[in-house]
């Protein structure tokens, strides 16, 4: 087994490089961090190119030995602590990471969901991987981006989606007003969230809605408002009227699971009581 | 006008130690950035000690006139942008950082509101931050935390809340579980989110309720959820059951502000149409 211990071998060097968008986009590939990630990574048959371990990790037990048999079965690279320190990105790396590459998604939209959720200009790489994950606790397989949202492959964003980022088809928009356009024609209500509006997020049925996911200090962009079909609120009780993005998003998609979950209820009901 | 130019100054190197909780803890002060939270701290009246302010970001105006006005009215020192620089957490700093002293806290929990939030162990300081902020936005006053939760007084949270830490009453205790039953005492259910449970969030009714949110690795503690009443679960409808903390904490908060709002406008309804 060779180790590498320099951080400026040439395959190190290429895989730090891996931090910033352009070298992901130019490479097709992202970085995914620690055991857990890893795991879910094997799970789904995420393509994996290079798996880097820490080998002193491997004497200190840190990874488990049924992970590292796993893990034999990709192409490895063994570096030192000093050299594994060199490319992480976290405080307590767990001694693993990945060379993965990116989902083969279909930039065709999936018009069969009940809901799809669409995000204008989200910038904080937290808030992203929270989203992401929410839409995959809902057993939503998609989601929209504006391109000036946070580049989904940003490595915080993979780390906060617990492995949503393996599942969730994210498709980036060059024109995020025509791609709603599109969304329309196929049947969809766009619901765009909004302080000026009466109407309340608890009076909209959420089948057949796509909704609209601002930017954290800007909110919505006016040209994407003005496209939209139905503005929304969520009512508050306090005196500011301010969310968390992630928070925000996640109120409306479970609204949505809400009223999904109370009608299979009556759905089954009727077919066990009334029939 | 004396500007400090080096880091090694005394009473900068001091105000450096509150990024620790042991200094902030000693001195009873912590540390607030940016102009938004500065302007927050000032309308909520916090008892403001020093004001930080870098003095090329004075000339620069990236500080606006008629806050430079409102913080001249306080203690300054006005330092180089390296010194400034030496002392921020952000990247991008907006040149303005308060010492505040913290919020004179009363330990008596108030027995008055709706409901309770309380928090087992959380971890991330940006979760604690949205947990306050939506806390803050449904009206309620104060949060119980145990002692494992992170401080939130970590400048990270602090910039989390959005101004929330101003008005929200953070009550420590040293033992959850006594706490807990002081709670049950005074009238409320107390309510454990768990997965091995069918009661859902939906039929709760999240009045006269306690809500414990527990840690993001490991959920509530084994002793909390021994003492609770209730067990609940989010429904959800993808392959992953989970969500991240604060996400949670939203959607059981505004199940308890959806269920409000129904029974306000059931009871106007009443007042205007049946009366």
């Amino acid at each position: 087994m060779q180790i590498i211990t320099s951080k400026d071998n040439e395959l190190i060097k290429k895989i730090k490089k891996l931090k910033e968008k352009k070298f992901r986009d130019e490479e097709n590939v992202y970085l995914v961090e620690g055991t857990k990630m890893l795991k879910e990574a094997i799970d789904e048959k995420a393509n994996i190119h290079t798996i880097v371990v820490c080998e002193e990790c491997i004497k200190d037990n840190t990874i488990e030995k049924e992970l590292l048999y796993e893990i034999a079965k990709y192409e490895c690279i063994y570096v030192t602590e000093k050299v594994f320190k060199s490319i992480t990105d976290v405080t307590n790396p767990q001694g693993v990471l990945a060379v993965i590459e990116k989902k083969n998604n279909s930039n065709n939209i999936n018009f069969d969901e009940d809901i799809i959720i669409i995000l204008d200009g989200i910038q904080d790489p937290g808030n992203l991987g929270t989203i992401l994950r929410t839409v995959d606790s809902i057993g939503v397989k998609q989601i929209i981006v504006s391109k000036d949202t946070v580049d989904s492959y940003n490595p915080k964003v993979v780390r906060s989606t617990m492995g949503a980022s393996f599942r969730i088809n994210v498709i980036e928009t060059e024109n995020l007003v025509e791609t709603i356009k599109e969304i329309q024609k196929n049947g969809y209500e766009v619901i765009a969230t909004s302080l000026e509006t009466n109407n309340s997020i608890y009076d909209i049925d959420f089948m057949k809605k796509a909704i609209i996911i601002g930017n954290e200090a800007n909110g919505i962009s006016k040209e994407v408002q003005d496209v939209s079909d139905i503005k929304v609120k969520i009512p508050m009780l306090g005196k500011t009227e301010s969310l968390n993005a992630g928070v925000a998003a996640g109120i409306m998609m479970y609204e949505y699971v809400r009223k999904k979950v109370s009608r299979i209820n009556q759905e089954t009901f009727f077919l066990n009581y009334i029939l």
